[in-house]
Protein backbone atom coordinates (compact mmCIF):
# COMPACT_ATOMS: atom_id res chain seq x y z
CA UNK A 1 0.00 0.00 0.00
CA UNK A 2 1.13 3.52 -0.77
CA UNK A 3 1.64 5.88 2.95
CA UNK A 4 1.96 9.13 2.50
CA UNK A 5 3.66 10.35 5.79
CA UNK A 6 3.68 14.19 5.97
CA UNK A 7 6.50 16.17 7.96
CA UNK A 8 7.11 19.57 8.98
CA UNK A 9 10.45 19.86 8.47
CA UNK A 10 10.99 23.37 9.80
CA UNK A 11 10.10 24.28 13.14
CA UNK A 12 8.11 21.41 13.82
CA UNK A 13 5.93 20.88 17.77
CA UNK A 14 6.00 24.61 18.32
CA UNK A 15 3.45 23.69 21.30
CA UNK A 16 6.25 21.74 23.07
CA UNK A 17 8.08 25.10 22.94
CA UNK A 18 7.50 25.13 26.69
CA UNK A 19 9.90 22.00 27.37
CA UNK A 20 12.04 21.88 24.45
CA UNK A 21 14.28 23.97 22.42
CA UNK A 22 13.72 24.29 19.14
CA UNK A 23 16.95 21.61 18.17
CA UNK A 24 15.23 19.45 20.26
CA UNK A 25 11.79 19.77 19.21
CA UNK A 26 13.42 19.17 15.67
CA UNK A 27 15.26 15.55 17.01
CA UNK A 28 12.39 14.41 18.45
CA UNK A 29 10.54 15.08 15.44
CA UNK A 30 12.58 13.37 13.51
CA UNK A 31 12.53 10.31 16.07
CA UNK A 32 8.41 10.27 16.10
CA UNK A 33 9.33 9.99 12.45
CA UNK A 34 11.93 7.42 12.51
CA UNK A 35 9.08 5.22 14.83
CA UNK A 36 6.46 5.66 12.43
CA UNK A 37 8.01 4.46 9.44
CA UNK A 38 9.91 1.57 11.81
CA UNK A 39 6.08 0.60 12.51
CA UNK A 40 4.74 0.47 8.83
CA UNK A 41 7.73 -1.34 7.68
CA UNK A 42 7.22 -3.72 10.23
CA UNK A 43 3.21 -4.40 9.40
CA UNK A 44 2.18 -7.44 7.76
CA UNK A 45 1.69 -5.92 4.26
CA UNK A 46 3.91 -4.74 1.47
CA UNK A 47 4.02 -0.49 2.62
CA UNK A 48 5.71 1.99 0.31
CA UNK A 49 6.34 4.83 2.05
CA UNK A 50 7.07 8.24 0.95
CA UNK A 51 7.80 11.35 3.17
CA UNK A 52 6.53 14.34 2.01
CA UNK A 53 8.25 17.10 3.81
CA UNK A 54 7.91 20.78 3.50
CA UNK A 55 12.12 21.12 2.87
CA UNK A 56 14.98 19.08 1.96
CA UNK A 57 15.36 16.07 4.79
CA UNK A 58 18.04 13.63 5.30
CA UNK A 59 16.47 10.57 6.05
CA UNK A 60 19.94 8.81 7.20
CA UNK A 61 20.01 10.81 9.88
CA UNK A 62 16.20 10.81 11.18
CA UNK A 63 16.27 7.45 11.42
CA UNK A 64 20.17 7.56 13.44
CA UNK A 65 18.74 6.85 16.59
CA UNK A 66 18.91 3.68 18.17
CA UNK A 67 15.43 1.55 18.23
CA UNK A 68 15.48 -0.79 21.12
CA UNK A 69 11.91 -2.03 20.39
CA UNK A 70 10.27 -5.02 21.92
CA UNK A 71 7.03 -6.68 21.34
CA UNK A 72 4.50 -4.84 22.97
CA UNK A 73 5.41 -1.35 21.04
CA UNK A 74 7.96 -2.25 19.31
CA UNK A 75 9.04 -0.46 15.72
CA UNK A 76 12.08 -1.82 14.40
CA UNK A 77 14.29 0.61 13.00
CA UNK A 78 13.49 1.45 9.15
CA UNK A 79 15.23 0.73 6.36
CA UNK A 80 15.97 3.76 4.78
CA UNK A 81 16.14 2.28 1.18
CA UNK A 82 12.50 1.67 1.35
CA UNK A 83 11.24 5.37 1.86
CA UNK A 84 10.87 7.72 -0.48
CA UNK A 85 11.53 11.76 0.30
CA UNK A 86 9.39 14.13 -1.90
CA UNK A 87 9.48 18.02 -0.86
CA UNK A 88 6.45 19.47 -0.83
CA UNK A 89 5.94 23.00 0.66
CA UNK A 90 2.46 23.49 0.21
CA UNK A 91 -0.02 23.30 3.21
CA UNK A 92 -0.97 20.41 4.31
CA UNK A 93 -4.25 19.60 2.68
CA UNK A 94 -3.06 20.66 -0.91
CA UNK A 95 -0.06 17.94 -0.64
CA UNK A 96 -1.93 15.26 0.46
CA UNK A 97 -4.78 16.10 -1.77
CA UNK A 98 -1.87 16.12 -4.74
CA UNK A 99 -1.10 12.29 -3.76
CA UNK A 100 -4.90 11.30 -3.43
CA UNK A 101 -5.26 11.44 -6.86
CA UNK A 102 -2.91 8.40 -7.37
CA UNK A 103 -6.31 6.68 -6.26
CA UNK A 104 -8.17 4.67 -9.06
CA UNK A 105 -5.59 6.20 -11.24
CA UNK A 106 -3.40 3.01 -10.96
CA UNK A 107 -3.35 3.16 -7.22
CA UNK A 108 -6.17 0.70 -5.24
CA UNK A 109 -5.41 2.74 -1.89
CA UNK A 110 -3.29 5.51 -0.51
CA UNK A 111 -2.94 5.51 3.34
CA UNK A 112 -1.76 8.99 5.05
CA UNK A 113 -0.09 8.61 8.25
CA UNK A 114 0.82 11.84 10.27
CA UNK A 115 4.17 11.79 11.38
CA UNK A 116 4.22 12.18 14.93
CA UNK A 117 1.99 9.17 15.90
CA UNK A 118 4.87 8.19 17.89
CA UNK A 119 2.71 5.56 20.13
CA UNK A 120 1.83 3.76 16.67
CA UNK A 121 2.81 -0.02 16.76
CA UNK A 122 1.99 -2.82 13.35
CA UNK A 123 -0.89 -4.03 15.16
CA UNK A 124 -2.64 -0.46 15.39
CA UNK A 125 -1.63 0.50 12.10
CA UNK A 126 -3.35 -3.07 10.68
CA UNK A 127 -6.58 -2.15 12.37
CA UNK A 128 -6.37 1.11 9.93
CA UNK A 129 -5.31 -0.90 6.62
CA UNK A 130 -7.68 -3.74 7.40
CA UNK A 131 -11.15 -2.56 7.01
CA UNK A 132 -12.45 -2.84 3.55
CA UNK A 133 -14.46 0.59 3.69
CA UNK A 134 -13.93 3.52 0.82
CA UNK A 135 -12.40 5.51 4.10
CA UNK A 136 -10.75 4.20 7.03
CA UNK A 137 -10.05 6.96 9.05
CA UNK A 138 -7.87 6.99 12.60
CA UNK A 139 -9.51 10.38 14.38
CA UNK A 140 -7.03 12.56 16.50
CA UNK A 141 -7.80 13.56 20.04
CA UNK A 142 -9.92 16.72 19.79
CA UNK A 143 -11.23 16.46 16.71
CA UNK A 144 -8.62 15.90 14.10
CA UNK A 145 -7.31 13.23 11.60
CA UNK A 146 -4.50 11.48 12.23
CA UNK A 147 -4.26 8.24 9.84
CA UNK A 148 -6.36 7.50 7.19
CA UNK A 149 -7.18 5.05 3.94
CA UNK A 150 -8.64 6.38 0.71
CA UNK A 151 -9.73 3.61 -1.57
CA UNK A 152 -12.64 5.88 -3.13
CA UNK A 153 -11.14 8.27 -6.27
CA UNK A 154 -13.15 11.04 -5.05
CA UNK A 155 -12.66 11.83 -1.60
CA UNK A 156 -10.25 14.77 -0.57
CA UNK A 157 -8.95 15.90 2.64
CA UNK A 158 -9.41 19.07 4.40
CA UNK A 159 -7.59 19.46 7.52
CA UNK A 160 -8.47 22.86 9.05
CA UNK A 161 -10.38 22.33 12.20
CA UNK A 162 -12.32 19.72 13.24
CA UNK A 163 -11.41 17.62 10.34
CA UNK A 164 -12.71 14.24 11.28
CA UNK A 165 -16.43 15.37 11.15
CA UNK A 166 -15.90 17.35 8.12
CA UNK A 167 -13.89 14.25 6.35
CA UNK A 168 -17.30 11.99 7.35
CA UNK A 169 -19.35 14.55 5.68
CA UNK A 170 -17.48 14.72 2.66
CA UNK A 171 -17.22 10.94 2.41
CA UNK A 172 -20.97 10.80 2.92
CA UNK A 173 -21.55 13.63 0.25
CA UNK A 174 -20.12 11.39 -2.31
CA UNK A 175 -21.45 8.75 -1.33
CA UNK A 176 -18.36 7.00 -0.21
CA UNK A 177 -18.41 4.35 2.89
CA UNK A 178 -16.45 5.36 5.99
CA UNK A 179 -15.24 3.16 9.40
CA UNK A 180 -13.56 4.97 12.13
CA UNK A 181 -10.79 2.88 13.90
CA UNK A 182 -11.33 2.84 17.73
CA UNK A 183 -7.52 3.35 18.18
CA UNK A 184 -5.73 5.55 21.59
CA UNK A 185 -2.36 4.89 19.86
CA UNK A 186 -3.35 6.30 16.38
CA UNK A 187 -5.67 9.08 18.37
CA UNK A 188 -2.33 9.95 20.11
CA UNK A 189 -0.70 12.67 18.51
CA UNK A 190 2.20 14.04 20.33
CA UNK A 191 1.87 18.22 20.47
CA UNK A 192 1.55 19.14 24.07
CA UNK A 193 3.97 18.85 27.39
CA UNK A 194 1.09 16.20 28.38
CA UNK A 195 1.49 14.13 25.52
CA UNK A 196 5.09 13.36 26.34
CA UNK A 197 3.81 11.42 29.28
CA UNK A 198 1.76 8.99 26.49
CA UNK A 199 5.31 7.87 25.13
CA UNK A 200 7.00 7.23 28.36
CA UNK A 201 3.82 5.09 29.37
CA UNK A 202 3.02 2.98 26.14
CA UNK A 203 6.27 2.70 24.77
CA UNK A 204 9.11 0.48 26.23
CA UNK A 205 11.30 1.42 23.19
CA UNK A 206 11.54 3.40 20.47
CA UNK A 207 13.40 6.31 18.68
CA UNK A 208 10.91 9.08 20.48
CA UNK A 209 10.99 7.38 24.04
CA UNK A 210 14.92 7.09 23.86
CA UNK A 211 14.76 10.86 22.36
CA UNK A 212 13.18 11.80 25.65
CA UNK A 213 14.89 9.40 28.02
CA UNK A 214 18.18 11.64 26.54
CA UNK A 215 16.59 14.55 27.08
CA UNK A 216 15.97 13.42 31.11
CA UNK A 217 12.44 13.32 30.59
CA UNK A 218 10.84 10.73 32.80
CA UNK A 219 7.31 9.81 34.26
CA UNK A 220 6.24 11.96 37.25
CA UNK A 221 3.56 10.97 39.70
CA UNK A 222 4.31 12.53 43.19
CA UNK A 223 1.01 14.44 43.29
CA UNK A 224 -1.54 11.77 42.70
CA UNK A 225 -1.60 12.96 38.56
CA UNK A 226 1.21 11.53 36.19
CA UNK A 227 3.04 14.26 34.31
CA UNK A 228 6.66 14.55 33.21
CA UNK A 229 9.68 15.83 34.70
CA UNK A 230 13.11 16.76 33.10
CA UNK A 231 16.52 16.11 35.70
CA UNK B 1 -20.15 -10.57 33.52
CA UNK B 2 -20.32 -9.23 36.72
CA UNK B 3 -19.31 -5.46 36.23
CA UNK B 4 -18.51 -3.11 38.71
CA UNK B 5 -19.10 0.32 37.86
CA UNK B 6 -17.76 2.90 40.71
CA UNK B 7 -19.38 5.91 41.10
CA UNK B 8 -18.60 9.35 42.99
CA UNK B 9 -21.80 10.35 43.88
CA UNK B 10 -20.81 13.86 45.97
CA UNK B 11 -18.72 16.48 44.42
CA UNK B 12 -17.86 14.79 41.30
CA UNK B 13 -15.94 16.35 38.34
CA UNK B 14 -13.94 19.03 40.24
CA UNK B 15 -11.32 19.42 37.12
CA UNK B 16 -14.94 20.94 35.36
CA UNK B 17 -15.29 23.57 37.59
CA UNK B 18 -14.43 26.04 35.59
CA UNK B 19 -17.20 25.72 32.84
CA UNK B 20 -19.93 24.14 34.86
CA UNK B 21 -21.66 24.81 38.24
CA UNK B 22 -21.29 22.35 40.96
CA UNK B 23 -25.01 21.38 40.21
CA UNK B 24 -24.39 21.14 36.31
CA UNK B 25 -20.99 18.69 37.31
CA UNK B 26 -23.72 16.62 39.47
CA UNK B 27 -26.45 16.16 36.42
CA UNK B 28 -23.43 15.79 33.84
CA UNK B 29 -21.88 12.60 36.00
CA UNK B 30 -25.20 11.21 36.41
CA UNK B 31 -25.50 11.52 32.66
CA UNK B 32 -22.10 9.58 31.86
CA UNK B 33 -23.17 7.25 34.39
CA UNK B 34 -26.25 6.25 32.26
CA UNK B 35 -24.51 6.47 28.95
CA UNK B 36 -21.69 3.37 30.33
CA UNK B 37 -24.63 1.64 31.58
CA UNK B 38 -26.87 1.51 28.25
CA UNK B 39 -23.64 0.92 26.57
CA UNK B 40 -23.00 -2.24 29.20
CA UNK B 41 -26.84 -2.93 28.59
CA UNK B 42 -26.12 -3.42 24.45
CA UNK B 43 -23.45 -5.38 24.69
CA UNK B 44 -24.09 -9.12 23.25
CA UNK B 45 -23.54 -10.89 26.74
CA UNK B 46 -25.35 -10.82 30.13
CA UNK B 47 -23.72 -8.28 31.80
CA UNK B 48 -24.66 -7.52 35.59
CA UNK B 49 -23.92 -4.27 36.43
CA UNK B 50 -23.35 -3.07 40.20
CA UNK B 51 -22.72 0.82 40.49
CA UNK B 52 -20.44 1.03 43.68
CA UNK B 53 -21.46 4.19 44.67
CA UNK B 54 -19.85 6.69 47.10
CA UNK B 55 -23.39 8.33 48.61
CA UNK B 56 -26.94 7.04 48.41
CA UNK B 57 -28.26 6.94 44.03
CA UNK B 58 -30.99 7.31 42.95
CA UNK B 59 -30.86 5.51 39.57
CA UNK B 60 -34.43 6.47 38.05
CA UNK B 61 -32.99 10.14 38.00
CA UNK B 62 -29.42 9.45 37.23
CA UNK B 63 -31.00 7.46 34.32
CA UNK B 64 -33.75 10.08 33.21
CA UNK B 65 -32.00 11.79 30.03
CA UNK B 66 -32.97 10.68 26.89
CA UNK B 67 -30.79 8.84 25.19
CA UNK B 68 -31.24 9.58 21.29
CA UNK B 69 -28.61 6.91 19.93
CA UNK B 70 -27.70 6.12 16.88
CA UNK B 71 -25.85 3.06 15.33
CA UNK B 72 -22.74 4.39 15.36
CA UNK B 73 -22.06 5.91 18.84
CA UNK B 74 -25.61 4.33 20.34
CA UNK B 75 -26.41 3.51 23.95
CA UNK B 76 -29.46 2.55 24.49
CA UNK B 77 -31.27 3.72 27.88
CA UNK B 78 -29.85 1.01 30.29
CA UNK B 79 -33.11 -0.87 32.39
CA UNK B 80 -33.31 0.30 35.90
CA UNK B 81 -34.07 -3.02 37.16
CA UNK B 82 -31.13 -4.95 35.61
CA UNK B 83 -28.50 -2.32 37.58
CA UNK B 84 -27.83 -3.03 41.38
CA UNK B 85 -26.82 -0.04 43.69
CA UNK B 86 -24.13 -0.84 46.55
CA UNK B 87 -23.26 2.57 48.62
CA UNK B 88 -19.18 1.88 49.60
CA UNK B 89 -17.96 5.32 50.94
CA UNK B 90 -14.35 3.80 51.13
CA UNK B 91 -11.63 4.89 48.49
CA UNK B 92 -11.56 3.57 44.88
CA UNK B 93 -9.00 0.82 45.11
CA UNK B 94 -10.38 -0.41 48.43
CA UNK B 95 -14.19 -0.73 47.07
CA UNK B 96 -12.92 -2.14 43.79
CA UNK B 97 -10.64 -4.84 45.44
CA UNK B 98 -13.57 -5.75 47.65
CA UNK B 99 -15.42 -6.95 45.03
CA UNK B 100 -12.23 -8.47 43.05
CA UNK B 101 -12.50 -10.64 46.12
CA UNK B 102 -15.32 -12.67 44.22
CA UNK B 103 -13.03 -13.53 41.42
CA UNK B 104 -12.15 -17.23 41.88
CA UNK B 105 -15.21 -17.87 44.77
CA UNK B 106 -17.98 -18.24 41.88
CA UNK B 107 -17.27 -15.80 39.61
CA UNK B 108 -15.11 -16.33 36.65
CA UNK B 109 -14.62 -13.02 36.04
CA UNK B 110 -15.15 -9.36 37.28
CA UNK B 111 -15.16 -6.17 35.61
CA UNK B 112 -14.43 -2.74 36.29
CA UNK B 113 -15.91 0.27 34.27
CA UNK B 114 -15.30 4.08 35.38
CA UNK B 115 -18.78 5.95 35.19
CA UNK B 116 -17.24 8.39 32.71
CA UNK B 117 -16.53 7.06 30.10
CA UNK B 118 -18.86 8.89 28.29
CA UNK B 119 -17.50 7.43 24.47
CA UNK B 120 -17.77 3.96 25.97
CA UNK B 121 -20.25 1.85 22.94
CA UNK B 122 -21.04 -1.75 22.72
CA UNK B 123 -18.21 -2.59 20.60
CA UNK B 124 -15.31 -0.85 22.37
CA UNK B 125 -17.12 -2.66 25.64
CA UNK B 126 -16.73 -6.05 23.71
CA UNK B 127 -13.24 -5.60 22.91
CA UNK B 128 -12.87 -5.16 26.12
CA UNK B 129 -14.46 -8.36 27.43
CA UNK B 130 -13.07 -10.68 24.57
CA UNK B 131 -9.33 -11.59 25.41
CA UNK B 132 -9.01 -14.82 27.18
CA UNK B 133 -6.41 -13.19 29.26
CA UNK B 134 -6.64 -13.12 33.02
CA UNK B 135 -6.35 -9.27 33.27
CA UNK B 136 -7.30 -7.42 29.91
CA UNK B 137 -6.78 -3.69 30.96
CA UNK B 138 -7.95 -0.57 28.80
CA UNK B 139 -5.51 2.41 29.87
CA UNK B 140 -6.87 5.83 30.33
CA UNK B 141 -5.28 9.12 28.51
CA UNK B 142 -2.43 10.11 31.65
CA UNK B 143 -1.15 6.72 32.61
CA UNK B 144 -4.52 5.58 34.12
CA UNK B 145 -7.13 2.35 34.46
CA UNK B 146 -10.13 3.02 33.29
CA UNK B 147 -11.97 -0.17 32.54
CA UNK B 148 -10.61 -3.83 33.23
CA UNK B 149 -11.89 -7.13 33.02
CA UNK B 150 -10.10 -9.08 35.82
CA UNK B 151 -10.19 -13.39 36.05
CA UNK B 152 -7.13 -14.24 37.92
CA UNK B 153 -7.98 -14.21 41.81
CA UNK B 154 -5.40 -12.75 43.27
CA UNK B 155 -5.26 -10.06 41.10
CA UNK B 156 -5.71 -6.48 42.91
CA UNK B 157 -6.06 -2.84 41.83
CA UNK B 158 -4.08 -0.25 43.30
CA UNK B 159 -5.31 3.46 41.01
CA UNK B 160 -3.19 5.68 42.52
CA UNK B 161 -0.39 7.47 40.20
CA UNK B 162 0.46 5.84 36.67
CA UNK B 163 -2.31 2.93 37.67
CA UNK B 164 -1.56 1.40 34.08
CA UNK B 165 2.33 0.59 34.71
CA UNK B 166 1.29 -1.08 37.97
CA UNK B 167 -1.31 -2.84 37.03
CA UNK B 168 1.36 -4.30 34.71
CA UNK B 169 3.65 -4.97 36.86
CA UNK B 170 1.20 -6.42 39.62
CA UNK B 171 0.05 -9.00 37.02
CA UNK B 172 3.65 -10.07 36.19
CA UNK B 173 4.22 -10.56 39.78
CA UNK B 174 1.57 -12.62 40.17
CA UNK B 175 2.56 -14.64 37.14
CA UNK B 176 -0.70 -13.50 35.33
CA UNK B 177 -1.29 -12.89 31.88
CA UNK B 178 -2.09 -9.41 30.48
CA UNK B 179 -3.67 -7.86 27.51
CA UNK B 180 -4.39 -4.18 27.21
CA UNK B 181 -7.16 -2.97 24.44
CA UNK B 182 -6.10 0.21 22.56
CA UNK B 183 -9.02 1.91 22.65
CA UNK B 184 -9.57 6.07 21.97
CA UNK B 185 -13.07 5.39 23.24
CA UNK B 186 -12.05 3.68 26.48
CA UNK B 187 -8.92 5.94 27.15
CA UNK B 188 -11.12 8.85 27.21
CA UNK B 189 -12.34 9.37 30.27
CA UNK B 190 -14.39 13.31 30.89
CA UNK B 191 -12.60 14.86 33.21
CA UNK B 192 -10.87 18.40 32.21
CA UNK B 193 -12.95 21.47 29.49
CA UNK B 194 -10.80 19.43 26.51
CA UNK B 195 -12.29 16.11 27.33
CA UNK B 196 -15.67 17.85 26.58
CA UNK B 197 -14.75 18.23 22.93
CA UNK B 198 -14.22 14.18 22.37
CA UNK B 199 -18.13 14.12 23.65
CA UNK B 200 -19.54 16.62 20.85
CA UNK B 201 -17.13 14.97 18.47
CA UNK B 202 -17.66 11.32 18.91
CA UNK B 203 -21.53 11.15 20.15
CA UNK B 204 -24.30 11.76 18.07
CA UNK B 205 -26.55 10.24 20.94
CA UNK B 206 -26.71 9.47 24.50
CA UNK B 207 -27.22 11.10 27.55
CA UNK B 208 -24.08 13.18 27.95
CA UNK B 209 -24.28 14.78 24.62
CA UNK B 210 -27.68 15.42 25.89
CA UNK B 211 -26.92 17.42 28.49
CA UNK B 212 -23.89 19.53 26.88
CA UNK B 213 -26.14 20.31 24.54
CA UNK B 214 -28.87 21.63 27.04
CA UNK B 215 -26.19 23.06 28.84
CA UNK B 216 -25.26 25.50 25.60
CA UNK B 217 -21.87 23.65 24.62
CA UNK B 218 -21.36 23.83 20.98
CA UNK B 219 -17.69 22.45 18.96
CA UNK B 220 -15.86 25.88 18.33
CA UNK B 221 -13.36 25.83 15.39
CA UNK B 222 -13.07 29.40 14.55
CA UNK B 223 -9.28 30.08 15.69
CA UNK B 224 -7.73 26.80 13.69
CA UNK B 225 -7.95 24.48 17.25
CA UNK B 226 -11.32 22.76 18.44
CA UNK B 227 -12.52 23.71 21.76
CA UNK B 228 -16.03 23.88 23.23
CA UNK B 229 -17.84 27.38 23.38
CA UNK B 230 -20.93 28.11 25.40
CA UNK B 231 -23.49 29.95 24.77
Amino acid sequence: MQVVVPFAATSPKTRLEGVLSSEERSTIARAMLADVLGALEATDRECEPTVVSTAPLSLSSALAFDSDSDSDSGSPAADIDDVTVEVDDRPLTDAVNARLESVGDGSDAVAVVMADLALATPAALERLFEPDADVVVAPGRGGGTNALVVRHPEFRVDYHGASYLDHREIAAGIGATLEPVDSHRLATDIDEPADLVEVLVHRSGGSTRACLCEFGFELETSDGRVTVARD
